[in-house]
């Protein structure tokens, strides 16, 4: 019978943190996607309506890691009703020579809150200035934390500015980010005072109408959107999209599907058939990224399976280095 | 945090056998894929070339099930060369009002062992002569074993006859279910004599041309093709399938896909437009079943979602029931 490593939550807050080596691994994974026999299948979906719930399933074959990882993904939006998180998941470990279960990872979401920031550090690295100081973060979640934290670990941040719909919020958060970084943060009652004293600007909300407007946007800037991974996700005006000189999608099948670029076609903004090179073609070299300093550039994260893979093969790697985890022979 | 319970395979080869509560719970399942509100999206399939191997996730929500699964087949099949089954995988069962994991069922395949042989025994109780006695088993490994075992609990079964290529492998399988079964099993080399002889076929092979021809049929037989659920599966001829009177698949949308009506429709003898009624409309009495003793009846069986939600509830209940399984905080 074969033996499983059991991970929990506690144990893989203890083994794998926002750093650069986190990003360095989600950068490689890009970089693979773009250059190797990456296998990516669509991702699967069901919406358990009744429940006002869905679960995702994404998974990845990224060649040069021993195990690929499967992913499950709950939302179940009215859980804070109970008095419980909206999401929740684990991430099962394979051995990509033998399809074996090697490892689950019960983390209840945490290492997709890591690999979803690293993400946006790896477009950071490649889009946003070299010198950019100025930060903005849409949203007060736990992503626009983890995203101002990931922003530092690429870019020389100074200042930051938290905008949120709920100002306690973005207080809340801009106070907590300040002591945890060492920096100024502060929080703004408008966005788009936010969006234009910043070089870089991450936007992290669920939101499914637009909160960044093109005409805030200026020469020099860059843009990540992340937010929600939903097929109504907007947080750009569709316009945004067709003024920046660059757009990147993590995975444009995905984007065209559930990202900014998806309701941007629909609006006529930017075009169904138009090819856009990916982050880990950027990431690889094959496509420019920002030339230069004068450029708009937005990247459109909806999140992909090969982060989840190398993210797992991280946390695996470095449990069995520290013997940490609970053996459970099935 | 949250607790999972943790099923190992030897707890869920303890709490789950190929019983009438199996048959009815999976039978329950197709029920309600027909009448309900079932949502059961298509599988995820992930082929990993350079180790042979492949992944398959499937799923379901059945509502009045408390809970859905998700399972995660791999198939890796240079795994025999270095002493591994070449299937292996797991069922997760999570909340269907929370989405939290509530348990994790690592069975090493054996619910989905338990769960497709129920559905030979759901559509053998709805398309086979109520009179079956004698039945074929093509194919002389484990679901060759467990549709036998299957057919008798629906059917007054006295003989059987297993074929096999491998003659020595199906002498083997003979003897041993009729030792199980106290019935007279024997082994024969020839498929046609087997085939002729027999009121229910059931085909279990991953045979990749066919193993069965339309000129063995006669009136009154039933054929269950359960085999590989590959693309390239092909166990009838495709002139078996426009022979027979009525063709009922598991699920039409994945038999046009990977079940015999695939090759079936390659070959010209169904049309891709055609509607078939599905397993579970005739479970629940929406479309007819067998009518008369002198139709000839073929279910297409590639797997479906419900069946592994149906399982593993199943399961799940009698390990709360007997207070069986591991804790785990996450």
């Amino acid at each position: 019978m074969p033996k499983i490593t059991l991970l929990s939550e506690s144990d893989l807050r203890g083994l794998v943190a926002l750093d650069t080596e986190a990003v360095n691994v989600v950068e490689d994974a890009f970089r693979t996607l773009a250059t190797g026999e990456v296998v990516m299948p669509p991702i699967l979906s069901m919406e358990i309506a009744p429940a006002n719930g869905e679960v995702d399933v994404k998974t990845a074959y990224v060649p040069g890691l021993p195990s690929f990882a499967i992913k499950v993904s709950p939302g179940f939006f009215d859980n804070p009703k109970i008095g419980l998180p909206s999401t929740s998941g684990l991430m099962m470990l394979l051995s990509a020579r033998t399809g074996q279960v090697e490892a689950l990872l019960l983390d209840n979401g945490y290492l997709t809150d890591i690999r979803t920031a690293a993400a946006g550090a790896v477009a950071a690295r490649h889009l946003a200035r070299p010198d950019a100081q100025n930060a903005a973060i849409l949203g007060a979640g736990m992503q626009a934390r983890l995203q101002l934290i990931a922003l530092c670990l690429v870019r020389p941040i100074r200042r930051a500015t938290i905008w949120a719909r709920d100002l306690a919020k973005a207080e809340a958060a801009a106070r907590e980010l300040s002591e945890i970084l060492g920096i100024t943060v502060s929080a703004s009652g408008s966005a788009d005072a936010a969006v234009e004293a910043a070089d870089v600007i991450v936007t992290t909300t669920p939101a499914t109408t637009p909160i960044v407007m093109a005409d805030w946007l200026r020469p020099g800037q860059h843009v990540t959107a992340m937010g929600s991974d939903q097929h109504e996700k907007c947080e750009l005006e569709p316009a945004c999209l067709s003024r920046a000189d660059l757009y990147v999608p993590d995975r444009l099948s995905q984007t065209r599907d559930l990202g900014e670029l998806r309701a941007a076609i629909v609006a006529g903004a930017m075009s169904v058939d138009q090819e856009y090179p990916e982050l880990g073609q950027v990431v690889a070299g094959n496509s420019p990224g920002r030339d230069t300093d004068g450029q708009i550039t937005i990247a459109d994260l909806t999140g992909t399976g090969v982060q989840d893979t190398a993210i797992a093969n991280h946390a695996f790697r470095r449990a069995r280095d520290a013997g940490i985890g609970t053996l459970y022979e099935s």
